[in-house]
């Protein structure tokens, strides 16, 4: 399998923790995001996935684009260790975790949305961040509000083993903490995080361990 | 099963498809995205939900917020009819385009972005405007290009069985018409939500088959 992504790309984040965590080798194929006006704007990218976003997984020549739906697919074709419970609502749980931080946290702060806040809305630097925190800090406080205090949370978002849940949120905290987020409201998110990094499957996932890492 | 949300919410409407594309009944349970504030963001909805967003759909004392994890939900409790493929490559397909279109458009133009927009970055109505045209366009030109040409598509987005991607596309072109957006050069997307709308799962889903619309 490879896999296009780039090394800040919270989404490719993801689906990197998940490889790992199911054991599966891959090949990265970096795909700069601010390079050349931005490589995923462009061929061969463009071609291989039109919505022009990271990641991409591919296999053969059969290519497949979006975190969730790679999560999924890696799920449902490579189900051990399994990334999900085995009863419906317990699904549905760790489910309602992963998309709201998929759907309504990641995609208002992705680079895209940024640069548009910038160029075309000529916001300055200071609102700018004050948008990024403002939504990522309501979203956590609301994974941190589903998971304090539920009976299912465990080491993890769910019980003792990870799972999507803990895949999506470990991205989403690392670029918190870039943009300088205030997470000290959020004992239980940060506690299952420092959880996650004692994992390799999760360390080496980390943006920084990726052979397109920059300082 | 009572399902709380909001006439023009899609991320609703998503599932009101899917519930009525699966026969299943239910009871709507309004919640006023405008009126008093946000019911949304105030109990009780707020205690049901910590995200204080539309939908949560509640069986007995359980009760499960986000469209796409509710989908998956109904899914595997409810198969028959089923809104995925069976083959794990067709089923990822379906969910990258139903994921592209809830993860990469729809939460960009939430109306809690664009009161955003306005309240905090002062952004005039025509640039509100320009930002939602923006977003929808380049998102749904992208699932044109997923869609036209493709073997798979057929008179819905996979094969000629409603699935998860038309459960998505319809209430994001609904939405992309209110809004004025420019659909002209997306006759794929165009021709299947056309097919759509012959079914009566969709027609009894649209905003204003619902209680609670407004003119």
């Amino acid at each position: 399998m490879k896999l296009y992504g780039y090394f800040r790309s919270s989404a490719a984040y993801r689906v990197r923790i998940a490889l790992n965590l199911k054991n599966l080798p891959y090949e990265t194929v970096p795909v700069h995001l601010l390079k050349d006006g931005g490589q995923q704007l462009a061929a061969p990218y463009r071609e291989l996935n039109p919505t022009c976003l990271v990641p991409t997984l591919q296999e053969g020549d059969w290519a497949l684009g979006q975190s969730m739906a790679i999560l999924e697919y890696l799920e449902e074709t490579h189900p051990n260790p399994p990334l999900l419970p085995v009863d419906a609502r317990q699904r549905a749980r760790v489910r309602a975790i992963a998309q709201f931080i998929a759907c309504d946290i990641h995609p208002l702060n992705n680079l895209r949305v940024l640069k548009y806040l910038k160029h075309e809305l000529k916001v300055d630097e200071e609102a700018k961040n004050a948008w990024y925190r403002h939504w990522a800090e309501q979203g956590l406080a609301a994974v941190e509000a589903m998971l304090a205090g539920h009976p299912a949370t465990g080491r993890y978002c769910h019980g003792d083993q990870p799972s999507f849940a803990d895949v999506c949120l470990v991205p989403q905290l690392a670029n918190a903490r870039r943009f300088n987020c205030d997470l000290g409201a959020m004992p239980t998110i940060t506690r299952i995080d420092a959880a996650c990094a004692e994992l390799p499957a999760f360390q080496q996932a980390a943006p920084g361990s990726q052979p397109d890492a920059e300082a």
